[in-house]
């Protein structure tokens, strides 16, 4: 390991974490994998204990590493994408951010959901299945299936073959889920007959089938969520 | 302002982290503005100086806030989108990003080009003007004009009046002027060309045609990534 030298008046801490960064990247760590300790850092990178503390809470704040107290620093579960990585926290108008989210999702999960349909593997395929049917139990039993939910788009996400989308779904997920989650516990019968019908056609590899169901799947939340905008504004 | 309850085991200066950015909202703060120096944060949250050092840390390390020696800190003007917000940095095959950003590139912004011809004020369109002639202006002179060319396509996204397009796409943009920026130097000319067929359509609200001329414009660059892509498979 390293010091990173193009530093350019950056603090010594985030150069220190530009450098754990890289040892991660080059060793191919996986999530769940144990870094150095701090001893071990410290003497491999020529810098103080403090400083690499400083390095680590760094990139602990920026969700690519995790500590589990008495036990060690590992690669973060969230591989460096940070909760609410848009900054939508910042944007007053949280009603018209339901239908601008449900709008950026229209202009990309069709087109992925035709992208699952044409490269899903078999084995993708089949957990698709089961989290179709995770789901569908969660709304059956009348649990919040909020998560169940968001990993079945992932996981169609997943099986585009695209790796920037399977990036691109779960920051887009995070934001609805935080911000703007209005519809899922509407919907639900809804929820069940789309889902299964895009599963279905990814499993079938129907392009055209897996985009159009996607569309509706969608289309009954965009409904729901202007309905819903109305409502309010008639309230107000 | 006061602490978030919300703990659940959070560090401190987590929660301090969490406060400081509700104090942002709640005031409405905007780019540039200053916050509130340590000792005044110190008593209003009550807690040491050291916390407050280390929630700011957090915060400058997830682009919320920046520091200015001997001045203060102030809201950063990347208001929260990290460096790679995506995460790219972990892919390992670098080669196959770049096809798969235009891949998403194209999922997005031929539709929120033609919401951008739709939706855009006269304002809008003469800044959008004077970018596209700086960029045209970058390229024949012979410079590195890959910043005001993601500029110029930030502002078609906040031309669009989608305000989650205008989060999303310098998200991938700055992603793909991180790692993928291998087109730039070549499509000298179809740059210019394209660019001010999206600008021009955009300016007479042409929703079809600033939305083809986004296609063709992304259209170019697939193509060269493709042979890029097929060059080095050769040269292996």
């Amino acid at each position: 390991m390293e010091l990173i030298n193009d530093a350019k008046g950056k603090p010594l801490a985030e150069v220190v974490a530009d450098s754990i960064k890289s040892y991660i990247i080059d060793n191919d760590l996986k999530v769940g994998d144990k870094i150095p300790n701090e001893m071990e850092l410290s003497e491999a990178l020529g810098v103080g204990r403090g400083t690499i503390r400083e390095a680590v809470k760094i990139l602990v704040s920026r969700n690519i590493l995790g500590i589990r107290r008495g036990v060690g620093t590992f690669v973060s579960e969230k591989l460096g994408i940070v909760d609410d990585p848009l900054g939508l926290v910042f944007m007053k108008d949280k009603q018209s951010l339901a239908m601008d989210l449900l709008d950026v999702r229209l202009m990309l999960e069709p087109k992925i959901a035709s992208l699952a349909a044409k490269n899903a593997t078999n084995k993708q395929i089949e957990e698709l299945r089961i989290q179709c049917n995770k789901v569908e139990a969660a709304i059956n039993n009348g649990e919040n299936h909020t998560q169940e939910d968001i990993l079945f788009h992932k996981m169609i996400a997943g099986c585009s073959g695209n790796a920037v989308v399977g990036k691109l779904i779960p920051v887009i997920h995070s934001s609805v889920s935080v911000f703007a989650n209005v519809t899922h516990r509407k919907l639900r019968n809804e929820t069940i007959e789309t889902h299964r019908q895009i599963m279905e056609a990814i499993a079938e590899h129907d392009i055209e089938g897996a985009e159009l169901a996607m569309i509706m799947h969608l289309g009954y939340n965009r409904r729901l969520i202007k309905k819903m905008q109305h409502n309010q504004e008639n309230d107000d």
